[in-house]
């Protein structure tokens, strides 16, 4: 069973018709067949298919049937990262992509370890589309950066803001307030400096704590954003 | 700064000895020196250390305080993981350890990839006891098994029960009743079989889901427990 995204025009007559890349991906590397059940999400919708039909990097699908897409939490996360080592950074993207996160800002801290190039963004997003589709997800979360922490708090406006620093007094699952949305700030390993806590603050950020436990900059992101999304 | 566990017999006249596998480990790998402080961690009690003398693998330091350990949580949470595939068992170790869960027991399931051998648990056990110490906890968790599910669910008396299962209904975050502890039975990649459900809903337990997304399974067990421990 495989899990992609599609645009409204690849579906036409009851069939749709994935090529170029997806294409190349689901015949060549995916090998699906003729008779294999798969899901395409485009707008908000999933559509239940199978395939009738595969020419190389040409997928031609049935449409079997339709419905809202699932795969969407209702409480919004985004994120802003700030910029870890690559192997961490992509754990980061695959895991918060899975638990949910439904968009990414990579920021350029004063500690982040690595300056990556603007070019460093596709490589992002092809990693989030990746876990969208292994996830089961409704929407292909939007990745953006590398950016100043200002820059990327620009980009916060309407959500409620938490800074995760573990020195702060409010554990996180305190913060939460029944706000749809929550931006998430979340520094490299050695921590935001003082100068970024001011920044983030004199934009209306609280500052939250995980406990007294120590978690890897690679894995307390992915824990913060799912006690958020998964509040009863 | 380093973390260590200590036995009560290594404390005499306010100065802490470390020799052994640990002091080797923190002498020759971790190159403490004279004047470096740390934390030695015994029965429930943090204390604070500077090192004194480094001899070899022997380490001699002084004792300058001492309080209450302060890295484990107030919900106690027990993993019943079924066995994955080395690096994906390793990781939710090393991850469980760092939010805080308290015990782990390996379940030899039916469908878990892998069958490791009775001497794999030692070295279960030095993963947890690593990341113990750097996740700065107030214990070590207790590991056991290879087992099956029934010797397993034999252990998890007197704490609320959890299955995690997709296809449960009731979101993980729901079955949170204020219990001081709990158990949480995660199945291996393929999940738990219908024989294997049955087991654990005799033994009372609840099943439960993460959302509608796919987690994998390195990934499931570690925001299953950190969301029951980090319960406001």
């Amino acid at each position: 069973m495989f899990w992609t995204f599609i645009d409204a025009s690849q579906i036409s007559g009851g069939m749709v018709r994935i090529d170029g890349k997806k294409g190349h991906h689901l015949g060549r590397v995916l090998r699906v067949r003729p008779g294999e059940p798969g899901v395409a999400v485009c707008a908000g919708r999933e559509y239940e298919l199978e395939v009738v039909g595969v020419e190389g990097a040409r997928i031609v699908a049935r449409l079997l049937n339709e419905r809202p897409a699932r795969g969407e939490a209702s409480t919004r996360v985004a994120l802003l990262q700030a910029v870890l080592p690559n192997p961490d950074l992509d754990a980061v993207l695959e895991g918060g992509t899975a638990v949910g996160i439904q968009g990414f800002v990579a920021v350029q801290a004063a500690r982040s370890v690595g300056r990556p190039p603007a070019g460093r963004l596709a490589r992002w997003e092809a990693i989030v589309e990746s876990a969208a589709e292994q996830s089961h997800r409704g929407e292909i979360p939007r990745v953006a950066g590398p950016m100043t922490l200002t820059a990327a708090l620009d980009q916060a406006g309407g959500s409620r803001l938490l800074a995760l620093h573990p020195a702060a007094s409010l554990p996180l699952a305190r913060a939460v307030d029944g706000s749809p949305a929550y931006t998430i700030a979340v520094g490299p390993e050695g921590g935001w400096t003082e100068d970024e806590l001011s920044t983030l603050r004199a934009r209306g950020a609280l500052a939250v704590n995980l406990g007294p436990r120590i978690l890897r900059a690679r894995l307390a992101p992915i824990v913060a954003a799912a006690i958020l999304v998964q509040r009863p």
